[in-house]
This record gives C-alpha cells, structure tokens and sequence, in this order.
C-alpha cells in the first residue's frame, strides 16, 4: 500500500483550482503580449553546472537528480538562469520572451501562505541593447498593469539600484569583499527591525558600529523623485562613482515611470537589495498592501504576510558567463509569482461562494426510455460532428431523472431528448436546463438549432 | 565556463516551435473538452513508491531524485498513475479530465523520430463505473477524432483485449506466470518477424516448439468484426472464460465503433500487447501511415519510423493499488504522444516556408525625429491603455527605416508615426506596414481608428 500524498511542499490542482489559475495566467500573458513578447521552452531540468554559481547562498536549494549514470542534472530553480544560456546558447542578441513554467526550489514550505517547493513563474524579460532605464521602466509598468488588472487591492512597487547600494557601502566604509554579506543584511530590514540588522552587520558580518550607523542612516530611507534630488545633494556619496551613476539612473527611471503613470504605487527605498547574486543594476519588488511581512525581532517566530508577490531587476553579465567568448546581452526582466496571487483569487471565489464551471459541455443527450444507448450514442456523434460539446450518461439505461439533476449540476445548458417518439416523428426534445421548457426539433436542424441557442444565451 | 546545452534527450523551444506546438494542443484541447473533460494538475515529481511497481520491466527508465535528506522523489514516467493516485487521494468515484504535462523517462533518445527524455503526453482518462465498451469506444473515438483534425493522414487504430490475450496464452498452454513474459514478446511483432518472435519465445521465454506455433496462429491474424465471428466459432478458444469475454467484449466494442463512425480506421489486431503491467481490459495503439515500424530482424538496427502516435487502454485495478481500501475505480484512458506529431507539423510548416507569427504585436509606435522618445513613450501607454499590443524601440533616436523595415519583418500592421507636426496638430500619421499607406488621424481617436481597422484586416 502506497502512502497517498503528494510530495512535501507540493499539491494537485483540482479542476476547479485549474480554471481560476487558468483565469490568473490569461490576464498575465495578456498583458504580455501587449508589450511584444514571444514565449519560448525550455527543460525542467538543466545540467547542474549550468545552474552552479548563479544564486549565492540560495543554491543550497537546488534540487539535484540521482546519478544514474550520465549527465549530473538539477531542476531548474527560476526561469532567468534557463533563459539566460537560451541566449547565450543561440547567439542571440535582442529577445522579448516571456515564460510561464513551475520552478523549484527546496525551501521550507509554507503552504498556507503561498510558499511551495514547486511553484509557477511568470516571467517576462528583454535581451539585448536599450537605451538607459527605459526597458527597466517596462518591467515595472508591466507589473503595475498586472496587478491592476488583477484587481488585488493597493499594492507597492519598491525599486532601488544595486549601484547606489555598492556605492553607499564604499561611503561608508565597508571593504568590497563584505559588499554582498551587507546586502543581504540590509535585505532584511522588510521583515526585521533595523537594531537587528545593525547587531547582524556587527557581530556576524563583523562591521564596527559606526559604520553600520552610517549605512543605517542611508537605508532606512525611502520616497521618489524627492529622496533622488536629495541624494543627489549629499556631496560626500556623489563623489563615488558607482552611488552618482545608481542615483542618476534612479532619476531617469522615475521619470520614464511618470510617464508611464505609475509613479503613485513606485517608492524607491534604499532597503531594497534582493537576494540573488546576477543583478546589476535597478532591482524592484511589488508587494501588495496587508501582505507586507510584519516586523520580528524573533528569527524563529514564522514570518506573517507572504513578501513579494513580483520581482526582478538588471542582470547584464549573466549571458556573458555563459557565451562562449563572454558576450555581454544586457538584460532585464521581472518574475510574478502566481501562488500567492492564485491563493487570494481562490480565498475569494469561496467567498463569493461563486460557481466556476470546470466543463464547457453544451448538451446532454438523454432518454427518459430503456434501450435507447446505441441511439443516445448516435445522436451525440451528430453532435460532435458539428463541433458541439456533448456528453451522454454511460449507462445502458439510466433514470431521466438522474440526467436532469446532472445536467443542472454541471450547468449544462441544454438535453437533447430522444425517444421512442422523437425516433418515430425525425425529431429531438430540446429542453433548457435552466427554464425546463421543452421543444420540438427537427432531427435534420437540431445541431443548428442548439448553436443558435447556445449563441442567445451568450448575449 | 558552462557547457552550453540542454541535458541529452531535451530540447528548448523557439518562440516558432511553442507557436506551432500551441496550435496542435488547441485541436487536442477542444476535443477533449467536446467529450466533456475537465482538467487537473498534479506536481512533476511523486514519492518513488508511488511509481513502484507500476511499469513492469521499464521500471529502469525513471528518473529519480538524489536523496536531498527528506523523501525520495521520481519524476513522473506518465500521467496515469499520478492521476490514479489523485482518484484515490481525493475518493473519488468518477471523473473524465485530461491533463497535458511533460512526462520524463531515462530512454535511449531518438530525437530526429520525436523519441525524448523529457516529452508532453496529453491524456484523456474517464474514471468510474461505466456499462461495457462505452467508455472504451469513446476513448478510441478522440484519437479518431484528433488524428483527423490535425491532418496528420491515413491512420490506423490497431485494438485487441488483454483478457483475449491471456486466454489464448492459457489454450495455447502457456503456464500462467509466463504471461507476461510472453506478452512483451508478442508485442514485439510489429517491428521484428514471426520467425525471431517465436526464437525468443523458445530460448528465452522458455516454450516449447508446438506452444509457440499455436500462440503464432493467433497472434498474427487481423481484421474487424470479421476476426471476432470467426474467434467465436473457434470452439477450444471459446472453452476458455478469459478469451470468451474478450472475444464478446471486442465485438460489442466493434459495434459502438461502428455506431461512432470510426470503424474504418480500427483494426482488431490480435499481435498488439503493449508493454505496462496495469492494462486489465481493452487496449489500443495509433500508428500514422508510413510511420509504422519497418520489421527487422536484427536488435541492434535502430527502428525506422516511430511507431504510435497514440495509445492506451482500461486499467481496473490501479486506483485499488492506492485506494486505503482497495475501492475499485474502473478507468479507461488514452494518451496522445505529442512530439512524432509536433515533428511532423514543423517540417510541414518547413516545407511551405509558411511564416508563422510568434508575437502579436499590432502597432509600432514610431518616430523620424530625434528627441521623441518620451513622446512615443507617452503614445504607447496611451495604447497600452486602450488594450492595444504596441511596441517601440528601446532607443533615444532610432532610425525611421530601421522601425519601418522591424514593422515589416515582425508583421506588425500598423505603425503610429509622430513628430512635431504631428504634435502640434494633436495627430498621429498611421501607417498601413503593407500597403504603406499613410493617413493622418486626431491623436483623440488614434487608438479606435487603430481598432476599426485591425478589424477590416481581419475580415
């Protein structure tokens, strides 16, 4: 006897489950697909060096497959990696795609809250060269649309740039070979008190006090245009080169943003850093309101909210490390992740107590008599033929009764009736499911009569 | 520096290859759906004692995970037993749904003939009780149905009855632990003689002479109703309950056939096994014409052609291996392997130099000036606004003939020109891609004139 589970931090989708998620992807590719983009496919699984050395210390994640003997291969854990050696792989130089596959990731679920192992990414990049921070600007619009068009509630895009953020710790005083350490404390400061994070850069990270105050200072900040100007007047972080570059790009991306009209849900805040190692330039993250994380100083106590509901940002060396002669491909693009947003989706069709149909079948052939299979069978073969959707109960002899119900219940529209009767006089007995009214069609026009029908109740 | 390629026996697909890919999935999809499928999704790995025992002898071809620490997870080999699985996770007593997901077996890759490591299988499955054949016929009736829709040619739909087949091994003598010993090398009829089928029976399977010479005047005869009379009045077969019921079964499955207009194309083919170990019933096998198997007697000669395209049958007892109780929920299903057919549709698509679309993008919006960007920006969010697909160039000041010739090649219809006449007239010169033909519109209507006239193109 086999133990009847999915695997940890995975579930089925049910068809109802299917439909809504369904409802979640054509709104998302829509919105894709306004913006240009092609979709392409690639495997579940990569080589496993493909995937070494792109996601610092998340790789630990990484689901490896059992040397069988051949290849040593892993699951793929996002979409931007396989996308990535995609480019580099068949030397292209500019690509829009977009991407809509299950990643995988060994992490700690939290089912309840959107966290899985294996769960889909949407995503949606640019390859190739653009002018400065108007392809970036895309991908937050994008996200904008998304999450308006889904119709989540209030929600925040939170930017920042991995420039000013480098920039900002050389200001500060941290040597360069702890600027990835620090980051990811800084990271942090979403769902933990900043007294935290400055005991972290201090005591793990081994910063001395002061120079955590000063970055303290710096990222505990957020605004827009307004923060940009400011940073833009402190003298001692506009003599670092990298902070200056990181500051004016953040103004031209808030500008393209503006006119894009979605600078009212941008904040640029400077705590913004994201975890994973390839970006390199602007980063963003959207999280809708009331699912921010709440505040903890208790590292065991389970985080509240689910984080980010999108993310992306820069990678411009990432293909260069896989062509073959180092070929840069700038790129950018953004990831949505879909459970936390098919969680709230669902939450709300129960709600409603809404009626998701998981069929699309138009007609039940049925028979009130005995002996009628071979013809329920052959009338119904009418009815595919002409491209109906039509089902019949598989039983030689079932109750009337019992098709009505099922009918009703599966929100069939309409049964096709035959009997000894109908058979006699070339006829069907259509009967709306709904009204229960019932008439009499010509055998030879009932295909025809149903699709007019079908057409009516549309409009 | 990274190996740059997909793991041996994977491929991507090109933004080209999902689009034709997408087309055959609709026919399939709105078959299914006119049988009144719904659908599921269940994760891409399972427990490994979920697949245990399962596959017989191809047991050998799964892919399982390295042991991370936690459970130890195979990918799924089909879709099948996860969905048996589901049926007695979730205690259900019917269901018809169809699942189209990527399956994963560690076989010797054949790519050039549509054989991959990581292929899509698209399965149609009804579950629950049914009266005799009815489910069956309507099985064999959608690989009908879809063979013809996608235009592949003349096919052939080969069926036989495993209760058939252990009948006639029992009256053959065949000891019963041998059945399906013997089975496997009866299967292998379709691409190797009767001559080196019978060797193996004898030196392998361990039969004597006069065992396998009764075995190979049944296994090699064929036909329709025709084969079923004559079985029926074959009075030592007709002694034996097994082959009794499967001779009956195949007639009244003949029949239904017949009454779903399909007959022409199924062949009642006594030599077909098929290799899983949880077929109890009827099975069938789709085979392209000119795509069946060359017989060879040599093992080591690869096999030409790819042999099905389609295949399945009734499977009784696998939702008993994982139901608590062993409740028995009778299923019947098919499985439409999609790759021989996707290989088939490139090449046609190939062959007529057909261009097919891989975006949907409907205007460019353009500029001859230089200093326009913002302004195109501004006229893009307008459409995107309007739910136009829009797209521009990521450059400050493209070239005009640069954006025209991209509009030309990527199909896009229409362009949206602006520059400062354009501005100060609060106009937009749309442009016809194809006809090139230019006209000046409001800037107030750009977006409905777009829309009126994407329509005229369409009809």
């Amino acid at each position: 006897m086999s133990l009847l589970k999915t695997p940890k931090g995975t579930r089925d989708f049910t068809p109802k489950q299917t439909a809504i998620r369904e409802g979640v992807f054509k709104v998302i590719i829509d919105c894709f697909k306004r913006h240009g983009a092609e979709t392409i496919d690639t495997p579940v699984f990569e080589l496993k060096e493909t995937l070494m050395g792109k996601y610092g210390e998340d790789s630990k994640l990484i689901y490896d497959l059992q040397d069988q003997g051949g290849e040593l291969l892993s699951l793929r854990y996002d979409l931007t990696v396989p996308f990535a050696r995609y480019i580099a792989m068949n030397k292209i130089s500019s690509m829009k795609r977009y991407h809509i596959a299950k990643v995988y990731r060994r992490d700690n679920p939290a089912m309840t809250r959107g966290r899985y192992r294996e769960f889909y990414q949407c995503d949606f990049d640019i390859a190739g060269p653009a002018d400065p921070m108007i392809t970036d600007a895309e991908c937050i619009k994008i996200v904008y649309e998304i999450l308006s068009d889904l119709k989540l509630g209030n929600f925040v895009i939170k930017v920042n740039h991995r420039l000013l953020l480098d920039g900002l710790f050389e200001v500060c005083g941290v040597p360069q070979e702890k600027f990835r350490a620090v980051c990811s404390s800084v990271d942090k400061l979403d769902k933990t008190f900043w007294k935290d994070v400055r005991e972290e850069m201090i005591n793990v990270k081994g910063l001395d006090g002061q120079t955590a105050d000063k970055i303290g200072k710096y990222v505990q900040q957020s605004g827009a245009m307004d923060l940009a100007d400011k940073l833009m007047k402190d003298e001692v972080l506009m003599k670092c080169k990298a902070a200056k570059e990181g500051v004016e790009g953040m103004k031209l991306l808030l500008n393209f943003c503006d006119i894009f009209g979605v600078l009212d849900k941008v904040r640029f805040d400077m705590s913004l850093a994201r975890g994973l190692d390839y970006y390199t330039g602007v980063i963003y993250e959207a999280v809708l309101e009331g699912a921010e994380l709440k505040k903890s100083s208790d590292k065991n106590q389970e985080q509240v909210g689910v984080g980010s509901v999108a993310g992306g940002g820069r990678y411009d060396e990432l293909v260069g490390m896989f062509a073959p002669k180092g070929t840069k491909v700038p790129c950018v693009g953004v990831s949505i992740g879909i459970e936390r947003i098919f969680s709230i989706m669902e939450a709300r069709v129960e709600e409603k107590n809404e009626a998701i149909r998981t069929v699309e079948t138009e007609v039940l052939v049925a028979s009130a008599q005995a002996n009628m299979l071979e013809e329920r069978l052959k009338l119904c073969n009418e009815l595919w033929g002409s491209g109906i959707k039509a089902e019949f109960f598989y039983k030689r002899d079932p109750k009337i009764l019992d098709q009505y119900q099922h009918a009703e219940k599966s929100q069939i529209p309409f049964l096709a009736v035959i009997g000894d009767k109908e058979l006699k006089e070339k006829s069907v007995t259509l009967r709306n499911t709904k009204t229960r009214e019932e008439i009499s069609v010509p055998r030879a026009n009932i295909a025809s009569t149903i699709k007019t029908r079908l057409k009516a109740i549309e409009e």
